[in-house]
């Protein structure tokens, strides 16, 4: 079996095992790793060769010499209460004076904000004034004890990768890099200078690996050099006065700081977005494309291939947006630790390749002599798995210090057997594509599209246990042979309900990822209560439509025959209980109730119809379907992933959308051996996603597979 | 000793015990139990006689008479969703139809609505017509797939309590109680003939006990002779045409249906208050009290004590409202479980006298040969004794079939020792007061002085899961000696904050009990942040001071020094643990977890001088503390009662009060074990809270008292 498409983190010392290595994992390409350079050793082993270049940090001379045109942020004080007439604001007092300055040689009054947080009105100029000596707001005639804030701008003196890496290391006084900002014309020219430069240089590279563009993602450390917020969606540290007044001159309005800032939210993701901060995601989406065009045009013309980091300086880019097409990339790579993960790379358009960094790093903090890292690596390998089996990546790959973890013989033979698994799965399926159900899958929430594969999260890799509930759903839907497609409320408005048989809406009340006041719109509504009523399948996660309005919580309660007890109905007599007949969904299963995580609690039955499939006396209903006409509706609490959850989803979307007798469906009695189905290729995968032999019965077209699969296994029927 | 003050059920059959167990328990009343006569037996025993009158029902033959005078309730259909131009609702769907007929001879386009509930506005009635025959409701050109709700006006046929009572003991056939309305003049009129004619014919009876006045708790059953829901606190089956015109001409306004029905919500106690709900209320207090005094009137006419039973008819006697002391009761008698059912019994003000009727009731449901009716006696014996301590009652007895009571001992026995020990509280404390700490503590939610000892709950019994977190911190309170006081937002802006030394504000978001959008009121938040400043004291529990306001949801997140993560801050870091030093408030206690029962989740710290007592890894901050200028704070999550919340809800009003070291506090170094000060008659009680032999130590005025208590004691010590 040829063995190939997998990328090599190499350093200088690694020579004599590197030939090894190469034939073992299949290797065919190089880079070098974070701030080592390549040597000609390697540069000579007639491999592909990638390398990192960092578009605004490259020439810190340049960020020496123009420190006026250095990255900025707006920052929100923190909340201060008027205890007199006067209120003195050391506005930088929980942020790290290392990582950012106050930015005041734009006018404050006016770029910056004064809000009284008891009232939400903005405090007129004529009272407040910066005192750039003490760093204090003073604000005159307060009023007493209302809650003030200053949203301000500060100066990025410290690239957010570096100083993480410098802290973490100890580099004492080693130089904090700073990033330079495109929004300045010269700056602008200096980078596509530099960078001309340095394809000059590196004649021998064939993929420049932008790390990435211009605008890292939010991350802001407090007084204790500690993470205060951190956001990896966030525009918050990509604003500066030129943005603010180019947004002008496009947009035709004034963006204020609160725009941004947010009440101090900061736009994450989980918000739903305002008018005015979905207007600056799309003026910086525009710029970023743009001059990014520029940067790869030039790599180019060197005749280099231009690859993008997803993550780092990645904001504005948006993979699912719609200027990243205009980029021109040749490809995108992006690490990941699941199977979420690897769609949210897989599933970009518009590049010719897509490669995934799997995690672990090879760094000390898992590679040592107290932790066996092959068993992170094959955790991650199985989730991932079941995502490649779906839509799969072109190459793979590690990062880190390679000679670290040739140390570990273990790993080094897991990650064998990941590479033979990953080529096998390219050789046997020749770009065929697993056979789908005919299911498409509309996950609802208020970004839609721009976030695919990104919702419920905080982070790539983020598992926080408000997430997990729901990110357990989208896991689940990684690896199922359903198109899966994520919409947004103006997409049901404009129609789009007619091209899905399934709509899933998921999260935590007054989220994006449910929707909040979108809820309140008779026309979303209606447009849905329509589609399900004529056949359309609705399953709801957590809080789905949720705003208390008019007598419901949950505004669509109608359909999925549920509601959550908000208090309002307490007084009202509940009799809920586990359905005695069996169910489709989880007839399969032996247990009543259900691993919900920190799903949501105190959903009760608003039907009699509704068929309670998971109960716990504490948590109320953490299961149930409804019918609607001819619709049908799954209610789940909460589904953090495991195996039994991962039958669940799987079910559920089979039984919503009315397919439980699907012929193509692959049924196994194993929750922990899943089949895909290759039609065209007359062959079935079978994956064991487990660490123990496992034997299974799969079922499909009418037939059973009796199989017994090693730990780890990828098998093939022939069908 | 002497033993009285103890109010005995008696029934026919009984003579020959009765005697027995009037010197046990110290009998100095009998009552008859509910339907059953007195004979003239326990008429000539010497003892005082009670007698039930139920002003509402006791002539049925008024009732069949005057079916166009019975009670009348608004009620909501269910929600119906448009699925095409016409829509015809069935109104009484999933009513019972032997408890309400449909009220249609005043005019429906008057009295009642329909309304779109998916956008909130009223249908006009030229769109819709309500259809006798068929009994629905018929919309026309409706807006399709919007939900659609008819609030009307239904007769009660059937009288709640007795319905109850015939459906659980299967009457069968038995006549139908119908309840008939003093909102109407004739019957009005009626109610006090009869009446007149009871009293009459009722010569020996001393006390005529009103159970109770005019309008029953809202309590409505489904198509299957099921509770549909329950409201001790409900004003919706008070409602009238009559009642509906005679509020117009008093306040001058119509009040619609939807200002009794509340989107369904039905204005529970749980429901912050509109407008209109409260102007109906004070309609229905005046209009109750005012008729009520003409009853109690002519039963002092006739030489009779008047005592009303709080429970059952008791809408729009609020005792604690303003109206109350107007009806000139003698005395009130109410039913009780707990320490807390005491307090809004022993806590009403203008009465002669106040009177308990534990609970178990002497019915068969407890009282059987598979269970022990004397545990349940004894554990609300200690609950309640701890009140009692607080405020002592005048009076106590039981309710039921003395007959079946007497077929156990152990429970004729356990009555004995709680008679013994109400009668030794009595006699030692000789109606001095237990000395309070100079602590007066107010509970702050949208009701105030009218809900006094009834917030947090859904009836006087109720024990769901959602109230116990905060009917925890009331129970315990129930038993301290504190001066504790219910007080509304209106009371904040109207300057009480100057009387008090702490404010509780407890419960879960957009409740009445919290406050909901009252925390968006500048002056509201200002008025507290100033008295705690200037050294109030804050406990906040659950969600309080909750509203998505401004950048926080905790709106006084400044004082108590934490805020629940809605997902709004879910990016920012969060490092909180369990503070390392020791705490007043939970230094006697060896636990890092605390019981919070369903009491809030993912609450945090937002400063870092917040000390967190209790902390859980899935729940997050269950108790901290934060000082704010010379004020105090703590933060529960919840806590539901038990021995040691007992003690943690105690020491943090001690601490936050900065009453840590009065020397009037009793500190006992057994949770089991409470002791209360009579400065005036130089006693401490002792009282052992538990089934087992205790020891302690109490601290008091610097002095140490060491007891050995028995199951159950109530022990003296001389100082």
């Amino acid at each position: 079996m040829e063995k190939k498409r997998f990328t090599l983190p190499i350093e200088a010392g690694c020579e004599n095992i590197v030939n090894d290595i190469i034939k073992k994992w299949g290797a065919d390409a190089v880079r070098n790793s974070d701030g080592t350079e390549m040597d000609s050793f390697f540069e000579n082993l007639g491999l592909k060769i990638y390398a990192t270049y960092f578009p605004t940090r490259n020439d810190q001379e340049w960020a020496k010499n123009n420190r006026n045109e250095l990255q900025q942020i707006y920052l929100l004080s923190d909340r201060f209460t008027a205890k007199s007439e006067t209120l003195e604001i050391d506005i930088m007092q929980s942020y790290f004076s290392e990582q950012f300055e106050i930015h005041d040689e734009d006018s404050p009054h006016k770029y910056w904000q004064v809000i009284d947080r008891t009232t939400g009105e903005e405090v007129s100029t004529s009272f407040w004034n910066y005192d750039s000596n003490t760093k204090k707001v003073i604000i005159k005639e307060t009023k007493l004890w209302h809650v003030y804030t200053v949203g301000f701008l500060a100066k990025q003196i410290w690239d957010v990768t570096q100083m993480y890496n410098h802290l973490t290391n100890d580099w004492g006084d080693k130089h904090h890099e700073m990033p330079y900002d495109p929004a300045f014309p010269k700056t602008r020219a200096h980078i596509l200078e530099d960078l001309e430069s340095w394809l000059v240089n590196h004649p021998n590279v064939n993929v420049v690996r932008f790390t990435s563009f211009f605008y890292h993602f939010t991350v802001v450390y407090n007084q204790h050099k500690q993470q205060k917020f951190g956001d990896w969606f966030g525009y918050s540290a990509s604003i500066s006065v030129p943005a603010i007044e180019n947004f002008k001159k496009e947009f035709g309005y004034d963006l204020k700081s609160e725009d941004i800032i947010d009440q101090g939210y900061y736009g994450t993701a989980y918000r739903v977005p305002s008018p005015a901060f979905k207007d600056y995601m799309e003026y910086q989406q525009k710029f970023v494309s743009d001059f990014a065009k520029e940067c790869v045009d030039l790599v180019h013309k060197y005749k280099k291939e231009a690859i993008m980091f997803i993550g780092d300086n990645w904001i504005g880019t948006e993979p699912f947006g719609e200027h990243f097409s205009n980029i021109g990339l040749d490809a995108v790579v992006g690490s990941t630790s699941d199977g979420l993960g690897i769609r949210m790379i897989s599933d970009i358009s518009d590049v010719k390749y897509r490669e995934v960094r799997f995690l672990p790093y090879f760094f000390p903090d898992l590679f040592n002599d107290d932790n066996d890292p092959s068993i992170e690596a094959s955790e991650i390998w199985i989730k991932s798995r079941r995502a490649l089996m779906i839509n799969l990546l072109d190459r793979m790959g590690y990062g880190g210090y390679l000679s670290l973890a040739m140390k570990y013989p273990k790993f080094v033979d897991t990650v064998t057997l990941i590479t033979d698994q990953f080529n096998d799965i390219h050789n046997k399926t020749e770009n065929t594509k697993v056979s789908f159900l005919p299911i498409k899958v509309g996950i609802l929430n208020a970004w839609g599209k721009i976030k695919a594969w990104q919702c419920n999260r905080t982070g790539h890799v983020s598992g926080r246990k408000e997430s997990r509930p729901y990110t357990g759903i989208l896991e689940a839907l990684s690896g199922m042979p359903f198109d899966v497609n994520f919409i947004n409320f103006e997409d049901i408005k404009n129609g789009v309900l007619k091209d899905y048989n399934v709509i899933i809406n998921m999260g935590s009340r007054d989220t994006a990822w449910t929707g909040g006041e979108y809820w309140k719109d008779a026309e979303v509504v209606s447009k849905i209560r329509e589609w399900v009523f004529n056949g359309g399948a609705f399953i709801g996660a957590g809080a789905p439509t949720a705003c208390q309005h008019n007598g419901a919580f949950f505004q669509l309660s109608d359909i999925l025959g549920v509601d959550k007890e908000t208090e309002n109905t307490i007084n009202f007599s509940k009799r809920d209980k586990l359905s005695e007949k069996k169910h489709f969904i989880t007839k399969h299963l032996n247990i009543k109730s259900i691993e919900t995580g920190f799903g949501e609690r105190g959903v009760y039955a608003t039907s009699e119809q509704t068929e309670i499939l998971g109960y716990d006396s504490i948590e109320g209903i953490q299961l149930a379907t409804h019918t609607f006409g001819k619709g049908r509706s799954v209610y789940m609490s909460g589904m953090p992933y495991s195996e039994i959850n991962n039958s669940i989803v799987f079910r559920s979307i089979l039984w919503a959308s009315c397919n439980e007798n699907n012929t193509d469906a692959v049924f196994s009695d194993n929750l922990f051996v899943e089949g895909y189905l290759y039609k065209n290729k007359n062959l079935i995968a079978v994956l064991n996603n487990s660490f123990d032999t496992q034997k299974a019965i799969l079922k499909l077209q009418g037939k059973e597979y009796k199989v017994e699969l090693s730990a780890m296994k990828l098998h093939w029927i022939n069908l």
